[in-house]
């Protein structure tokens, strides 16, 4: 419940969406505290749904705090990875709680990065037309992302979260201790979320990531405190106006239509998420630039951020421009027919924009590896 | 949009639902007519979901109405039959829509019956989060059940509706007019639920179904529209003052609890909905009887009136009593792995409680086939 003193938790950030309002806990070895499981809606049974990697790092953690709350505590390993995220791993769910007659208080945990949340929460959302969810994100780039914004899907063959619904959790942990135990790779994939928030919204926060990058890749805790509580904050702060992706919450899609076509072009998993994202703003940056918004000065500082949070910051070949193209144009923001973008229109302000053929193959030809 | 002037509708029945506010329009001829598909929000495309029977008898009207408005309208035609209300089912439609490069702005009409528009619906809940979507109900059930509620769903192997969402219509489109071609035994399963809103909320309703059931089951045009109103209007403010079936909707469930064990123990589509229904209609009010709640008489009056609808009123035997409880655990009403009924309280007024084992015994002894 928003509001409540959450006593284990380093800092809250409330999600105000009327009744569908809830908080995010941000804190150090919060997924093993009982308080932070205390004043859920009672339950049934509650469901963790993870995968073996993080099962084996962080459910003997999280098992024991949840069976002192609730007495039936129930796990779901779902296969690690982005091509599972799928309808039958899905079904793997449905059929574990239909089998132990879970009914509509069932609790889900999501206990995982953002391939667990995001298949998790689409399972609270549909399994008897909607049962109570908490995310517990074990990933940087889950804590920023995930954590709000409501958003749940699985993949279709044809392009990437298609297949979802809009469903809030009734709370967020973000336990900063599981990030000791990320790969330095998936710790720099989520970097690539965070920076985003300050070129779109708050150049303040740019400013103190660039001066404390370091720290971040260090794990440096207090550091990754604020860069969860400041990224969940702003992106509150557009969601909370545009809880259905009418508008304004667009611009939190900065990089991500060039990210999307290189994980579709190379195939779902060859780069992270973020990576493709980092590659992609570096390149919407290039885009904002040639439209006139942005001084070439700034391509180069979100370009030299990028390559010191450790993310890719030069797009892979995909077989030309037309096919960069056709990439994108299957990406959902390409509403009727027609391909936008969110670029920044001055520092601290993103906008969607319609653009030019041209100057999309200059970004192109300027950013894209020659083909072989 | 609700409040606006439908010229075509012989009447309006409006749904408040705030921000998912709607209108159910009934009247004759109503799908063909292109008044119908006027004030719905600017859409790239129409997709009309149905089978191959119903498309048979009401595309040709539907589609040129539809193109009146829409430049670009597809067809996507499911496998007829509850046995295919499931994954596959609605893959076929993702399939379609994501090869026709649909965007978010792509209107879906459901044309069919409650099968067809529970998927239908639950693929616009779905696909790229949500998309916007009308239904159109040729079944006399489907109108006067699935026109208001936004429940959407598929089936899991262990349970019926399983999966799925709340999710409201832009509008509801109820032609009298393709009752026409419905069979009798199809038209006597919807008359169970218009049966069904009478003595749980408006004893006069009851009143005037036993003085028009013959007229209902002849197709009187004036007789189909007002138990179609009257269904939708009761239904509607039990549905608005609990949208997401928090409490009081649970009425609605009236002889559900029964009937769902009779659809799951025959095996789904050997008993019509409906059909299933009626039965359990009469079952619950025998419970009702055995509560000390309503007198026997009443028990008869029902009995009466839907063997007079054409509706089965002797429940099949389905292995005994254990096997009748084990089936209706399953049902989502169980919660908590209770069993709890609709039951009438009174005449017009409906409640949910829990039943002593010995009472629901005498209930199944009394209203079921003894075994071969």
């Amino acid at each position: 419940m928003p509001g409540l003193d959450h006593p284990s938790a380093a800092a809250v950030v409330p999600i105000s969406l009327g009744e569908r309002s809830y908080d995010i806990l941000i804190g150090e070895g919060l997924l093993g505290q009982r308080g932070t499981w205390q004043g859920l809606p009672a339950a049934s049974a509650v469901v963790i749904v993870s995968n073996p990697t993080v099962l084996a790092l962080h459910g003997a953690s999280l098992q024991p705090a949840l069976s002192a709350t609730y007495p039936r505590v129930l796990v779901v390993e779902l296969p690690d990875g982005e091509v599972h995220k799928q309808w039958s791993s899905l079904d793997l769910i449905f059929d574990r709680l239909l089998a132990e007659a879970c009914d509509r208080r069932t609790l889900i945990v999501a206990l995982g990065g953002g391939v667990v949340g995001d298949m998790a929460g689409f399972a609270a959302a549909c399994y008897m037309r909607g049962v109570p969810f908490v995310q517990v994100p074990t990933t940087l780039l889950a804590q920023v992302d995930s954590s709000v914004g409501g958003k749940t899907a699985i993949n279709h063959p044809r392009g990437k979260n298609m297949i979802g619904a809009f469903y809030q959790p009734l709370r967020v942990v973000c336990d900063l201790a599981v990030l000791d135990t990320l790969p330095a790779r998936e710790l720099s994939a989520g970097l690539a979320e965070v920076i985003k928030y300050g070129p779109i919204a708050d150049t303040a926060f740019l400013d103190w990531i660039e001066s404390h990058i370091d720290a971040l890749r260090a794990r440096d805790r207090a550091a990754l405190a604020h860069a969860v509580r400041r990224s969940c904050e702003i992106k509150a702060a557009v969601v909370g106006a545009d809880e259905r992706e009418a508008g304004l919450r667009a611009i939190l899609n900065f990089g991500h239509t060039f990210g999307h076509a290189i994980e579709a072009g190379l195939g779902y998993g060859q780069w992270l998420h973020g990576e493709a994202v980092g590659c992609g703003m570096v390149m919407a940056s290039d885009l904002s630039m040639r439209l006139g918004l942005v001084p070439a000065a700034f391509v180069e500082r979100m370009r030299a951020l990028c390559a010191r949070a450790g993310l890719p910051v030069r797009a892979p070949h995909l077989g030309g421009p037309d096919r960069w193209i056709e990439l994108m144009r299957v990406d959902k923001k390409a509403e009727g027919g027609e391909l936008r973008f969110v670029v920044i229109e001055s520092l601290g302000h993103a906008g969607v924009r319609t653009v030019p053929d041209a100057l999309l193959r200059e970004t192109l030809a300027a950013c894209c590896e020659p083909g072989p």
